[in-house]
């Protein structure tokens, strides 16, 4: 008896032990800083930033050596023949089979002139608000930007207009578009907003997103398009999410903006970063909203945005990528 | 126990007499013609038909009495408004209630000039082929035609370009663009054929033929077609389907072309019918392909093509439509 209750204590303790590294591996025990903390830090920092030649070239081998952007950050022909199987990165066990009809709709090969020169990477944060940034942003060889944003006129000033790459969340589809299963102009008439840019869209990350994906593939096919579109490879969505949470950025699921910083850092000579703020005040300490067209705050416990934010501000404190928070002209109060 | 077996006997006889009469319900004891019966009958009649003004005017009461196909062939705004029931006609206990998507995709009223003057109502049978109907279908002031036919130009001599109204089954739209759930290029191409013509689809006769149907009117809606997407009445083609069923026509369900030249007979004055031929051989003997532009059989049992076409003959003969089954030029071997 005395045995059997000694055996029992122990398992609960193991149970236990489990429990709390779990915990500490969700929740870590470094403390993140406070709001008012970053945007001290922020301000205190100002404008000064150099670029740092060897910073760039370590982080772009850290990023090669885990991820290979160059060759994986899109699904290919090359990198996902016939008969490959996808295994979404964002669900356990299941995967996409490459079949003659998906794989008709691949690339043939990463389609970029690598490396790319100088890049803007927008995400879409009510600091780009007023920030007048919209000509430093189509300054650069190659635009990036997040999740089919707005660019009307009424933005141009503070986002720019142009675009070589923008990422398209299948929810965006389902959510604004009705899955494209009626009628498809609105999808087609509101792209050609992006011009004759990439559509990156992680086609094979959870399962209801695939249909859709093909969907928004064939609506653009069909309607002779100038957007190419590329699936995200979601081995390298995979290892870009390992690679950050070793390096303390803990959540559900990386953010699109820091995969696509994380994609620019690999592909580009020089990174500058826009509308990356996760605090709801500005650098003036005034409430700003969470995306410059909207104050639509995201899911909770999705996203770690202020991790990533401390990750990303630490890169511009090395000089490896250019984070600008503040107005970009007349006056500079940030980064 | 005496009585009881009585009773049960008189159950059991009960019971046989409802078989029996829905036996003869559905397998009617008048004997239909054998094919060489209606080829001879066909011979015999020859190029003889004249119009029978009276007998136009008194079928085009009855099934104004019976269907009111002038106002009720299509879904209409004006009698299908918001909120209408519409029952679906192929299914028992289903039906689809107007609603603010569906009630914006209907027209706003019959939209023909009516009465139409002289129509030609194209069959697909085999017995097209080589006919040299083409010119003589074209020369209608309004061309009816079934199921998506091929138009291209080896067809072109025997049943002509023009196209005023086409029906469209939506198991067309499923086995041959894949439900348009994905490319749609197929789908809007082939229907140029069809000129600025009607589609009338019935897109309320079955439950699974619904959503088929308003993807095909958003196909052509995004293609900017010059195609009018019209959806049949369920009312109309389940009146129409009564009203043959009183006359000997017993099937599942009408064939498209029944229901189509019912419906030129409704609204036009002068209905000449093509490629109506149900048998195996031709005029001459000889063995004839299903369609003219394949030998596809359709399903047993679902509809019951020589009753219709014994239908079809006594109308003939009446002088209140003209069935073409033979050479149009230069010989005419029948009607």
């Amino acid at each position: 008896m005395l045995v059997r209750c000694h055996r029992s204590k122990l398992s609960v303790w193991g149970v236990l032990c489990i429990l709390v590294l779990c915990w500490l591996y969700i929740f870590p025990v470094y403390r993140l800083p406070s709001d008012k903390e970053i945007v001290d830090e922020v301000l205190r920092h100002g404008q000064v930033w150099e670029k740092n030649r060897t910073g760039i070239d370590l982080f772009r081998k850290l990023l090669a050596e885990c991820c290979d952007p160059r060759r994986m950050f899109a699904v290919t022909k090359q990198n996902s023949p016939m008969g490959k199987v996808l295994w979404y990165d964002g669900e356990l066990y299941h995967s996409h089979t490459v079949n003659n009809e998906t794989y008709s709709l691949f690339v043939k090969e990463t389609p970029l002139q690598l490396p790319l020169k100088r890049c803007s990477v927008v995400g879409n944060g009510g600091v780009l608000k007023n920030s007048g940034c919209g000509k430093d942003i189509d300054q650069a060889d190659f635009v990036m930007r997040c999740n089919l944003p707005p660019l009307s006129e009424a933005y141009t000033e503070d986002v720019g207009t142009r675009t070589h790459l923008v990422t398209a969340n299948p929810s965006i589809i389902e959510k604004r578009f009705q899955n494209l299963l009626w009628s498809r102009k609105a999808f087609v008439d509101s792209m050609k907003a992006y011009g004759s840019s990439y559509i990156y869209m992680p086609a094979f990350s959870m399962k209801p997103g695939t249909d859709p994906s093909l969907r928004a593939y064939y609506a653009l096919a069909d309607a002779s398009s100038n957007l190419t579109m590329l699936f995200a490879n979601p081995e390298f969505l995979r290892t870009v999410g390992k690679f950050w949470k070793g390096r303390r950025v803990h959540a559900k699921r990386l953010s699109t903006g820091l995969f696509l910083v994380s994609l620019a850092l690999g592909l580009c000579d020089e990174v500058t970063a826009y509308g990356f703020w996760p605090l709801s005040v500005g650098l003036d300490g005034q409430p700003i909203s969470h995306h410059y067209y909207d104050n639509v705050l995201p899911f909770s416990g999705f996203h770690a945005m202020p991790e990533e934010f401390v990750q990303l501000w630490q890169l511009h404190k090395s000089g490896t990528l250019r984070m600008r928070v503040g107005h970009c002209t007349p006056k500079e109060v940030g980064g």
